[in-house]
């Protein structure tokens, strides 16, 4: 096991009926600006319970934040932020809202010349503008961690950003959300959180057994539960499992002291900033072909999780590991997920060569847990992903 | 799942030569009280590696809290916080000590009558003074949870406090520790760790399906570790899934949204109370008896349990869970521990009696996950351990 440091002060209130809770957890006088995304929060009534919940308090409400959350529109609910003194944020919505919140916290603190050079210069930030959540749609865990993604379409980029100053004070978890979401973004969900998984356990052993165990747990939960929430998302069982494994995915815990790969992010998001598809499509589109370009590398982990989470028993290491890619597709699959990036776009070719440059503009020169794939190695990947 | 609140501040720090970190956790011109136990830091090189990493700061110490952290020499230590003006508060072992140091943290900023009032008014402490721990001894999770255990030889009681105000500020665990603890410990300390998970776990099922495999997760590590540890305390592999594994058992993770039965520590700790018998060995007392008293709603549990953990596949439910049982049992035998009273006192009968009285005496009259257990039962099972 190697070596690591965690701490994740997140208070999380996950339940029945808990959005109600919300003026327990913002401090009184607090000036808040409420985010939100495209107005899906107006109709499925978490608008109304989060209003009525803070009727006492003073609230300002900037909506519009898109999926992969632009850069242009939040720089305009900075600017609110300013001039409105706003001492408080409050994002209502999945992934997408609370990443762009992250990065108006630390925007609003930030003291550089343009707020984008958070991104490009890898800032860690250790202080931001208060905030908390409501969680509308599990998947990315950013309702419990200190990272975010932003998109700037100007440029086509999608870049990350964090640091302990990020972590929400408090994020509420209200499965019954789940109700009101479109299949489609439960699928995506499912398959997010399923990633995240993967990212930080498919690499090779390095002796964190309980870790390795957690990770399992979290996809043998998602494996159980996925159909169940797709055919009846009032299934409130299924509904809380699917919230909470989502969370647990991605707060930090499976990641200590073992590899991370994220490579299936990083190819994942240029066909996001590319072509618009789903964050999570793109990364069931990158998972099957990386795991097979990278066999050798993976194939003690491969095997062990097809026979503990696939409960694979028969055939050679080498055939266990190798079913168990086939079961992930097969899965993803299963939600209607396509896996290959020609189902989703006809103007495909080409993109291998466009994300090996951008890797290379970027000195990407290596990623993945060994640091080892480099940008001509990620346009074979990319290739056969086509 | 039932509805729950989570948060959990503490910084672990985790991993080979991690006590050289401590230094940077403990706030400048901090007054340092460094509290430990009986000594054995001083033996195993742990005493000179907190001294080296503390060469600068101002540093009291007061050795001597004894295992089952008494009520009369933690007097003794609150009065040299007071008197000296302590800021800051280290505690350096085990449970013992860190749960003292809680106590501690508490009394210190305490403006009622007695301490004393503290555990039996069970009153929730929302701020401490601020603690540290560098932990010796893997068993209880006290580095990284809030909660603490005193007793009190004078009136042979054994109380639980705990409250927000109580997680330690950080945690230092280095598995290289394990190295100088004594076999019986290494012992105590996995009995205990896998006592804490049963008791949030074998209960009734309530739809915590990631629950139930994180905490199957703990015992399948503990399982896999336990003979390794014991045979060579310096495999590393080993040693840091048993201290990881100790922390994630009772760090609050695994009780969210689940029922807690918690009737094996409330009995065992009236054994402790009444015989001076490891905390530990207490568990592996009442484990068996309370799950064959309490077989008939606990058996949906004991057959997951050993379906999962124990790899049982034959017989019917009945015989599954049965099995788990006499599994438990061999798993704290192989480990030198015994599973009967009499086989640490002559001096058992009565004993029944004697807790049936106490629990009767504070009005515990239904203890365990429905709260059904009467002193009159409680009787039984403690009889069913002589």
């Amino acid at each position: 096991m190697n070596n690591f440091e965690f701490k994740n002060p997140t208070k999380i209130i996950f339940g029945k009926d808990s959005i109600e809770k919300l003026a327990n957890e913002i401090p009184e006088n607090a000036k808040i600006l409420l985010l939100y995304g495209g107005g899906s929060i107006m109709e499925n009534g978490i608008y109304d319970q989060v209003k009525t919940a803070l009727a006492d308090a003073t609230v300002i409400e900037f909506g519009g934040i898109p999926a992969n959350p632009e850069y242009s529109v939040l720089m305009e609910a900075l600017e609110v932020i300013k001039t409105e003194s706003i001492t408080f944020l409050l994002a209502v919505g999945g992934g997408s809202v609370i990443d762009g919140t992250k990065f108006l916290s630390a925007a609003a603190m930030y003291g550089g010349a343009s707020p984008w050079n958070i991104l490009t210069d890898n800032i860690k930030i250790e202080e931001g503008l208060p905030f908390g959540t409501v969680l509308t749609l599990p998947a990315t865990a950013s309702e419990m961690n200190s990272g975010a993604v932003i998109t700037r379409a100007e440029t086509k980029e999608k870049l990350a950003m964090g640091g302990p100053g990020l972590f929400p004070q408090f994020s509420i978890l209200d499965p019954q959300v789940i109700t009101s979401i479109p299949e489609r973004q439960l699928a995506n969900g499912i398959t997010d959180a399923f990633t995240h998984v993967l990212e930080q356990y498919m690499t090779y052993p390095v002796g964190g057994l309980l870790q390795d165990r957690f990770a399992e747990s979290i996809l043998q939960t998602l494996i159980e539960v996925a159909p169940k929430v797709i055919k009846d998302p009032t299934d409130y069982e299924a509904a809380s499992n699917f919230m909470w494994s989502c969370t647990m995915a991605l707060n930090g815990l499976i990641q200590q002291g073992v590899p991370g790969d994220w490579a299936i992010h990083m190819m994942g998001h240029e066909l996001t900033a590319l072509f618009g598809i789903d964050h999570a499509r793109t990364l069931a589109i990158m998972t099957p072909s990386h795991y097979k370009y990278n066999f050798e590398a993976k194939k003690e982990k491969l095997a062990q999780y097809a026979e503990r989470v696939w409960k694979i028993t028969e055939g050679s290491k080498d055939d266990k590991a190798y079913a168990a890619i086939e079961k992930t597709e097969a899965f993803f699959h299963e939600l209607g997920i396509e896996t290959k990036l020609s189902n989703y776009t006809d103007d495909y070719e080409g993109t291998a060569e466009t994300i090996k440059q951008r890797f290379t503009d970027r000195g990407w020169l290596g990623i993945g847990e060994h640091k080892s794939l480099s940008p001509d190695k990620v346009e074979k990947i990319v290739k056969m992903a086509y």
